[in-house]
């Protein structure tokens, strides 16, 4: 018989031939909510559950470069703090359903931090002293910056725990050595505030 | 009638039937300035104006991964300074056509950081004083590299500014906090240096 | 004649026409390790040396977009060190076969860096006597994180050095300045630890 192609659509990287779904050409769509592909066709219009076909066509639409965007919000009642967000973090990575990829974590604010290390409350503790050594909060007018405010410190501290970070995706999972967590380092709290999740894969 | 494909194309991932274009058949080169296509098929040299024809052909040229790289050179006439470059990280955003994946912008030379805090000359004024106390210059002879050279306290300096920042793309801008600008900071100026900006995505 | 396609398959990002190979129809199955592809046609089991087929062909399969993932295991004798990885990172990037994308090289463990910066023993000395200072080992007693270790210096040293980079590929290489060397920042040695090596590209 005569074989007519379904023309590939802008979701999903897909293009097959119909003796498989009794297609004759047209268009595909496909409605990610439930795998099931609508045919405007010469046969007219036909619904179809991807799921119950060849898994070539399954394959196909695992091809397209995804990517993901979230915001995490965060309100912390003190001036300093450090949040364990590597739940958030796995959250995100699950609904973008990518596999294999970049996560990138980022403070979106320049008074805090997105960084890597020990969930252990010493460590914090000791975080926070030390912190608070290198780049002391008082005396707030030693900071040209204080002007009208008072968070310069928090800008320097920032640079030393860094901005963001970026984690390898593998098969789904954040890719981890034993004891790595995702951090929200907050130099300047007491005001609502975000972390930017970006995923890139497939 | 007989239907004949267009074969794919290297710079852009573009398969579809030709019934639409009146094509039989042949190769398909896309001039990528204009959206022309020409074709060398079974009926000759053909050229077509895709703007004009389904929606279809024009997504599937954005399904490809693309990437940019461009080097911005800068020559700082003293020895430290922090500039904003954001204005050219966007110009480079904007030409790399690049709607949704990541950006990086690190610094070629190893006594210079690219990072991200905010455009205020009192915070970079505090800058050049904290990190001139955690890493002083002088004196030179108190570094065991300045053998010949005087810039090992650069070096450090750029570790706590750090050497890169990955910066999320969506909808083709830079996915920035409010307050969020990119700095080039130079530590060893008075000399010819660059700061790479590489792009990935689709 | 009539033409038919090869249907596409999840290794490569293949479809094309028959008439060069002389197939028709049916599935193609391509193993990696040699540029065969196998076909199961209405003509039966074929084999084709890809390579000396159709540049079209070759540049089918480039397009999906790659992963690459592996572990660099270091166990140093002293509890601090620094060494150049660079060597091993090229390594896995020509393994990975990827010639534009990003590289991240992360360490691991919570004690340890991966850093870039200039191969030279008398900066290496400074780094270790500038950290020393900035974040003392001793006394062990001062940090709170220190209860049956004694490595708190070590998490903190790390955040000054940082956990990770991000390096771009451009035409199959690390796309470096003239100095930039990759190290692993060793803070807590005389044990065995890992760095990531993970390439996302085409």
């Amino acid at each position: 018989m005569r074989k007519y192609p379904l023309l590939r659509n802008p979701y999903f990287d897909i293009l097959y031939y119909s003796n498989d779904l009794k297609i004759k050409g047209g268009f595909a769509k496909i409605r990610q909510t439930r795998a099931v592909m609508t045919s405007l066709s010469e046969t007219g219009r036909q619904n179809f559950d991807l799921s119950r076909h060849s898994p070539v066509l399954k394959t196909f639409w695992r091809k397209k470069m995804k990517t993901y965007r979230k915001e995490l919000w965060f309100e912390v009642p003190t001036r300093r703090a450090f949040i364990n967000i590597t739940p958030h973090v796995e959250a995100c990575l699950g609904e973008s359903g990518i596999k294999e990829g970049f996560l990138l974590a980022n403070a979106m604010h320049i008074t805090a931090s997105v960084f890597i290390n020990d969930d252990e409350s010493g460590l914090h503790h000791d975080y926070d002293i030390w912190l608070e050594k290198l780049a002391p909060h008082e005396p707030v007018s030693g900071y040209r910056h204080n002007v009208g405010e008072d968070n310069a410190d928090a800008h320097m501290k920032r640079q030393i725990m860094g901005r963001e970070v970026v984690v390898a995706v593998t098969k789904g999972r954040l890719d981890f050595g034993p004891w790595e967590q995702i951090f929200y380092g907050e130099f300047d709290g007491r005001r609502k505030k975000r972390v930017l999740i970006k995923i890139i894969g497939e």
